[in-house]
């Protein structure tokens, strides 16, 4: 009847024994976080796709999402299902991997074998778990720039991504301009709203309520809180969608049966789907790293590190207002996301347009909610494909990548 | 750091010692039941407010929503908070108890006295818990057409409510049209969406998962599933909010310090605020009755109790297309209620249209959501008091009630 019968097979696997790259970094000094200390050597788990070219100017960064990885283009290593984003990135795709080199790391403080609180924590030999830092969306992209300079590549040709992914993007245009050509930030926003920052608290507070959490420190205990992990998955999976997406794809049909049960079985088509959602989540995800994601994102607000006005992100200091950034944007957003809505993208075009950057906007229009950035919509798809090619031609890119 | 540190002082009170009245019913014969089965005896727990005028013509049934009581316009007994609906309902107000005897029952399944897993099967002496019936929107009417038949009242002067209220309200137009001359159903709607189910499926999850729960038997093990329930309001309540109303309320604004934490603890206020409604919450309500009550809401479909057709909800069959419902109606929905969104309500309307029915309709401009309906809104008042104002001067009553 209930969650309890949720019984995954075993925990996510250890992360040596996943498919990949895996870098330490920081190794010649730690690298500074936003909480004030430092981390390092750590770990950054990575993948690439295509070829770089010999001037290292092909080179694509794909940001994933809160409960992404760096499998954008290939089976999923736990799951087997195909890459999160492989009607994107691929060959022929928008990001075409027989003209561009791809780039995708998992973020710090995740659990696909990026320096987390899942990884041991080198000092005591034991999981980090809430001994690991509190990481922000900055030092994300700090880990990353490492990873881009540990590549030898000046100039990433695009750094684009989702929700989460769209917030590095930002980040990286802000932060290190130089080293960025063209940004695609996707359904996203410069800062995290009040009711974003509510859902995620019902998701941590859910995963800190379940017993099996043990402060944290669960992986010592030989358990995992996957009860409270998965209702956590549960509510965030409603905000991905619409309300229109879920009347058309369930509406109130009911799940195996002419009628309803008079009970708490899963009556409802959409009851059962939640369900799945999160039990199959829990088989892939760490809690912890649920926690410290979310809070990344709440925390991040680029405004506010740049003195409070966002337009200040995108200029460098000097006479007449400053420079703007060099950096050509592409904002995408979709019509039926609640979650980024389009005002949020608008607010951050406007600061664009108030420095006098190269910014295109386009709203793409979905019932699909948040999750289109994912999912088949062939506008979306046309309109990458084409500022990428303006982007690559104005670069000075070849057709073919290598 | 989290709710663990939640620690109500108390289970709420036994029914017993709760003011107000309650009476028990199906004592000659049970009450059917939609299941199928039969429930009954019952106790139903209720409070009136004026006094009934000797023709029994002044009554208006006040219908509760989710988590409301019968505690309509007094201190409530558990918090020691105003009546739920003090705004509406007192002398001088649009429900004024100068002119109008107001009658506000706790639903079956609830747990406030009247009957629901909370109280003491009979037939076990223990606390029914999942044994309670699951009930239906269409039982909890059927349970309050007997208290207005125990009081001797043939026709309700109106009967209203907000969301799950208004679909009682709906449920009694339908049922008993000739019990009720004015009804007055708020932000609901003739059926319960996907959506709406998936986030009330996410609570019970959240419940169930608790250890805590015991399968529903937590009475009998001396526990309460708290964390699971507190954790279902959290998600709950940014539902009966707005995105605008909690920036404007919080926005990104941080809990008693200058600067984020890098930590779990409540840095923003937003999150305080949440954790504050998901620990009060459990101090007076009972986890199974939540389970019972969301399974009542997902339940109802007014259509499909008519063959379908919404309209048939509302027409007595007959010669060309049958009688129109005798019910005068004013519906009300809120602009910025995602949970209840107008267009649910126009599609109530539209059916009504369609027999003739007399019937107005009003959206009032709001940024509050779905709560809306319990918080200050003058124009919602306003239309509130001159339509009963209206409906009384058709129904002949005077002035002063009694």
């Amino acid at each position: 009847m209930t969650l309890p019968s949720v019984q995954p097979s075993a925990a996510p696997p250890a992360s040596l024994e996943l498919p990949g790259h895996r870098l330490l970094l920081g190794t010649a000094e730690p690298m500074p976080l936003d909480n004030g200390g430092t981390l390092g050597p750590f770990h950054l788990a990575y993948q690439t796709y295509g070829t770089l070219n010999a001037d290292r100017s092909n080179a694509v960064l794909v940001c994933h999402a809160l409960t992404g990885d760096q499998y954008v283009a290939e089976r999923h290593p736990i799951t087997g299902k195909p890459g999160w984003w492989e009607l994107m990135v691929g060959p022929g795709r928008p990001i075409d991997t027989d003209r561009y080199f791809v780039i995708c790391s998992n973020v710090i403080g995740g659990c696909m074998g990026s320096e987390g609180p899942k990884e041991t924590d080198p000092a005591t030999g034991r999981p980090w778990g809430l001994s690991f830092p509190v990481v922000t969306i900055a030092d994300m992209v700090r880990a990353q720039k490492l990873l881009i300079d540990h590549l030898g590549i000046d100039r990433l040709f695009c750094v684009i991504g989702g929700s989460m992914g769209g917030m590095q993007v930002l980040e990286w245009a802000a932060t290190y301009p130089e080293r960025v050509f063209a940004a695609v930030p996707i359904a996203t926003a410069a800062r995290h709203s009040a009711q974003n920052i509510a859902f995620h608290e019902v998701g941590r507070q859910s995963i800190m309520a379940d017993p099996d959490w043990h402060g944290g420190d669960y992986l010592n205990r030989g358990t995992r809180p996957k009860r409270g992990l998965a209702v956590a998955r549960m509510a965030a999976h409603i905000t991905y969608l619409s309300e229109p997406a879920l009347h058309r794809k369930f509406g109130r049909n009911l799940q195996d049966r002419s009628r309803i049960s008079f009970g708490f079985d899963a009556d409802f088509q959409v009851e059962s789907y939640l369900r799945h959602q999160g039990i199959s989540f829990v088989e892939r995800f760490d809690a912890n790293s649920y926690l410290y994601i979310t809070r990344a994102m709440d925390y991040f607000d680029l405004a506010a590190e740049h003195g409070g006005v966002l337009a200040n992100a995108f200029r460098t200091p000097g006479p007449k207002g400053g420079t703007a950034t060099p950096v050509r944007f592409c904002l995408v957003s979709f019509s039926s996301d609640w979650l980024f809505p389009t005002c949020e993208s608008r607010a951050v075009v406007h600061a664009l347009n108030a420095v006098a950057a190269n910014v295109s906007f386009v709203e793409i229009e979905s019932d699909k909610g948040h999750d289109a950035f994912l999912l088949d919509e062939p506008e979306f798809y046309q309109v990458v494909r084409g500022f990428l090619e303006g982007c690559a031609e104005h670069r000075g890119l070849p057709r073919t990548g290598s």
